[in-house]
């Protein structure tokens, strides 16, 4: 049987303040925790921390994709109505396709509870083999939305040629059709 | 009482494989059966089978929506977040205005059974007086959705001054608000 | 303690027929009512009634957020899937960036019982310091779908650095998350 493939897994943190070391990212480190309970398979995280700059965050997004090979990579931050919030756009920018199912499914797992889900802009899409998603940047916003559309990842990466993760099913269900 | 006017609808099966008979096409009957279910007031179908190519696709929307005369038009694959899955993206091309809300509601139909739905990029909208529904690739998936969304297709002829769609509303419910 | 500032907010009817007084507009009052029962801070409203062409609503948008001043403006009418409706193109279009989650939770608070719900085209989105939101063209459908949204409004102004929204909490429970 041959060794499982790595998964590489880029976790992008968009903030002005957590950028400039005026402010401990806290989200960031939400997610690593969370694919760590999540994930079976061998994994490795690919960490990075920008400001809330569209060209920074395309820059990062394209070089996690393209040169650091990650199947997946999660942003944080950047998805809120204000001037300063451009994840979503850089987001589109660097994307072939878009899945708008992420966004709805994350914004409706929250807004019965928090209302002010519906403000969150989060998208997610495809770059060439990469599944790129916006979560929000709270760390309970973004392990709460973690939670509503990992179960559909392991699946996309599989359409889309990446490695196979392997899910604690313990902690999480995630969901393979039948071919 | 003047004879009902007979509503022409299309059914576009979007597949490679189907298209080089590699596979035969088990969703575009689903959809036609279910069709028949539903609809009491008279109809035609107007069939088309073509490969997951983006020109290929617009032309056939195309041809069905201005030639045909269809009033409504149905595509079954390519929604999907693979390379070759260009559905929406040729449905957006060739339609004026999208209608969101048939993809948000076939997507949320089925995550909380299927997480995978959140995969479809399933699109919705209008050519000229032509609704065109992209359904999902499977017999299963593509007849749930089409559940989902049919009870406000009628109205929505209505606005368009197409033909009038009867509903067997012992199989499904359909919904015309009151003026 | 400051006097609070009064908060401007734009109603724009958008209908062919009201504008030419082939009718009575009773969404805008519609809207007018269900804010004066949320809101405990002091606001002002700014009325509009405008044809369903495109060129008049975003001049009428534009007006409303850079000229007088609106932190908020709810349009109704011009959602639908007709020809004549573009009320939602009119919106992105002036708009920096949409809001997709609006749409997607005023269809959802719907649909269960409207199932035409998901032919509304709703969006809403930022302009400058204005929050812009599409409601639909029934008052019934107004009312509900300000409803639905609106516990998440007086956050997004907060955020634009807009007017500090008070709800009387009896009628509606606004959310604010903690800092």
């Amino acid at each position: 049987m041959a060794t499982p493939q790595i998964a590489r897994i880029g976790i992008v943190t968009v903030s002005d303040r957590a950028s400039r070391g005026a402010y401990e990212d806290r989200s960031g480190p939400a997610i690593r925790e969370a694919l760590g309970a999540y994930l079976k398979s061998p994994w490795q995280e690919v960490v990075r921390l920008v400001p809330d700059e569209r060209p920074r965050i395309e820059e990062t997004l394209k070089l996690l994709s393209d040169v650091e090979g990650c199947a997946l990579v999660f942003t944080t931050g950047g998805t809120g109505p204000s001037l300063r919030d451009v994840t979503p756009e850089a987001t589109a920018a660097v994307c072939e396709k878009l899945l708008p199912g992420f966004g709805e499914r994350m914004r409706a797992a929250s807004w019965d509870r928090v209302p002010t889900a519906i403000l969150s802009r989060s998208a997610a899409g495809i770059r060439g083999k990469t599944l790129i998603v916006n979560l929000p940047g709270s760390p309970q916003g973004a392990r709460e939305c973690l939670e509503a559309v990992f179960p559909a990842i392991p699946d996309c990466l599989d359409t889309l040629g990446g490695p196979y993760l392997e899910a604690n099913e313990s902690v999480i269900r995630v969901f393979r059709p039948k071919p």
